[in-house]
């Protein structure tokens, strides 16, 4: 069969059993979670069998060693998947809630509910975790869903594909509500992202560039997260007790994920103690920083940063500072250079913290907290696909909701338009 | 100055302007939408006159004469024009309302801001009013917007965007909020849908091979409306009394609108009673009917309906008719056949009602009520800028919250992630 033939048979049955799991109740769906969990853990060595298999073939392939490390399934991470899906049993159901009834003049009665989205198409790099994780939120959300991982985690991915598919079974539920796509050719991804009649969102997780190039050949919008160039801004009146701790914090908490802050603005007036302060903690865990004259001047250490670095996500020890005169060119840098992800402003002015959360344009905002605060968990959401830095749809961390749209319900008595 | 360069300067202006407009207060916008209201009022000779010149030109090109009336501006036209801009002043200013603040284990409080989408494209074809309505709802909800009508009402758009213009003086607030693009050239719009540095959203309005071609060519995300293959459901249990004018009203009250019924599903025990006694009022209003066989040999009037009547939007007196066997039967051809715009269920019984609102994928769906209610109006939003049969971001009719989006906001006292 052609690769246009198996994905748009893949499509069909997506399509079809997303009907039934729209309207699958609350209790099927999380035994299908739980059922799942229970398989993992008892199919621990298997899963790790086929693992073993994908990181040799990797090494054949002269994989790089960082993306070895991601492909690898280690006990803790098994458990940490079956957790997962048992946590995300343990969140409400959001398919079906009804809200917001107002009665009309015309005597209808006007309200929403909450249905799944429909088809999701996800694609992903390396980690294995992934197809677990996102099979959990798209049942649980009740989508089908159409996963397409990498093909260097190829054999994982299918012997959790089949235990997913198992614990559908089991709950009574269609097994084609999660499919993983079980084939490596290339071709498949610009078939999945352009088959509407099929696919109702794509989630992309991966590198920029994989994003990038989904994006832009997408015929089906696609739910997306571009990069982390996050900030936190030291305003005149920050309380230092905070300030140092949250610009550590922000930095240094770990440097390869997309809330870590990129650039750090100061306000001039307390430049010098912040810069002193902070420069002493950056050296102890040897952060590099890359500094704007001004910083440059307090900080005999720092390097000069150039244009190219107001923008760039180090994921890494390095950080760009910049001393600002006031909050508006503060907020003026961030709109500029930031990706529009997460940013923090430390203040005890209460005017200007509540003119950084309006004016900065970003997904999260936050007055005197760790930009690293900006995460499903964090945030309640009980677990995530994403973060979002589109404005359209969803923005921010992406959990269940992110997964559903609201339909409007009329309740009338007969009532006809005049 | 190129096509493209023209464009360009137009998206810069545009997103300087929508950073201004989105931290502007209510009591500016509504300013703006008053003096405008007022400036459309004084200068109704100068838009008549425009008006005319385009007319004139338009029937020296052959425009066809239902496209001439669309582009008719008649007094009450533009006093509905004025009227509309004061009642956007009246709604609610939805931009900067905070909701759902949840305080978390780690001590920060989230919560979430709603805020402009940043910058609207909006593409459409003869009616000038829209280039009012449009600027008035994309003026409210701060964002910034770029309109391009339809090149057969040029001048008149070009007369309406100055008094616009003039409003947006008036009021303090930066002019280029609302820019219509002042060439005729046909290659703009294909500039203005893909250029997502400078636009936030398209929303296209017209006919659905205008709609199809920029949702086939755009890089920017689009809210739309394909097409309204509307249904209404006559279950075994509906009461007559109201099932007959529901089924009246939802075909006939207006026959050119998205929400028009266009094809009736009646259940078969009821079909006998219900066909005569609506065939007596379709008569009378010489509505086309066009039957299954069931329906045929319970109709002799109606002509046979052929596979592709199921799926068309008649727009027109015309009326599919489909006698079916049960519920599951009536869902699963909405669900086949239908647009996924309105559908409405005549019952009595409780459960048949909940099952049809919550299987049946629409953007709206109603228990006993005309289909003609799915309107931004009727629903309460005040004003409609579409009716968005997608499922991302907005689903049915959309106000001025389709319009934003929310963003996460984090209140801390010093917090750092552990």
């Amino acid at each position: 069969m052609s690769i246009e033939h198996t994905l748009i048979e893949i499509g069909k049955k997506a399509r079809a059993a997303s009907a039934l799991m729209a309207r699958a109740n609350t209790d099927a769906k999380n035994r299908a979670l739980r059922e799942t969990a229970r398989l993992i853990r008892d199919n621990k060595a298997a899963l790790k069998a086929a693992n073993q298999a994908d990181l040799d073939k990797a090494k054949t392939n002269g994989l790089e060693p960082a993306l070895l490390d991601r492909l690898a399934l280690s006990d803790s991470a098994i458990e940490t998947m079956a957790e997962g899906l048992e946590q995300i049993a343990q969140l409400p159901d959001p398919i079906g809630e009804m809200t917001d009834f107002k009665n009309r003049p015309s005597g209808i009665q006007v309200g929403k509910m909450r249905v799944p989205l429909g088809v999701i198409g996800i694609i992903y790099e390396s980690r294995p975790n992934v197809t677990v994780d996102a099979a959990g939120l798209c049942i649980k959300s009740g989508n089908a869903t159409i996963l397409r991982g990498g093909s260097e985690a190829f054999l994982c991915n299918q012997a959790l594909a089949k235990l997913v598919s198992q614990g559908l079974e089991a709950a009574c539920l269609p097994q084609d509500a999660v499919q993983v796509i079980d084939t490596t050719d290339r071709a498949a991804v610009g078939m999945l992202i352009t088959m509407p009649e099929y696919v109702d969102v794509i989630v992309p997780r991966g590198g920029k560039g994989l994003i990038e190039r989904i994006s832009r050949d997408a015929r089906v919008p696609v739910i997306k997260h571009l990069d982390g160039v996050c900030h936190v801004f030291i305003d005149e009146s920050a309380d230092m007790e905070k300030a140092i701790p949250i610009a550590d914090n922000s930095k240094t908490h770990r440097y390869g994920t997309c809330n870590t802050m990129e650039t750090l603005l100061v306000h001039q007036a307390v430049a010098k103690q912040v810069l002193n302060e902070l420069a002493v903690r950056y050296a102890t865990k040897q952060v590099e920083l890359r500094g704007c004259p001004r910083t440059m001047a307090l900080l005999p250490s720092a390097i000069a940063a150039t244009e190219e670095d107001w923008s760039t996500e180090y994921l890494a020890p390095v950080l760009s500072i910049k001393v600002v005169d006031n909050l508006d060119q503060a907020i003026a840098h961030i709109n500029q250079y930031g990706s529009h992800h997460t940013d923090s402003i430390v203040t005890e002015n209460h005017s200007n913290g509540m003119r950084f959360i309006r004016e900065v344009d970003s997904a999260s905002v936050m007055i005197n907290a760790s930009t690293r605060f900006a995460d499903g968990f964090e945030y309640g959401l009980g677990a995530e696909i994403g973060i979002s830095t589109d404005k359209i749809h969803a923005r921010g961390p992406v959990g269940l909701e992110g997964l559903t749209s609201q339909k409007y319900v009329v309740f009338g008595h007969g009532e006809i338009r005049k």
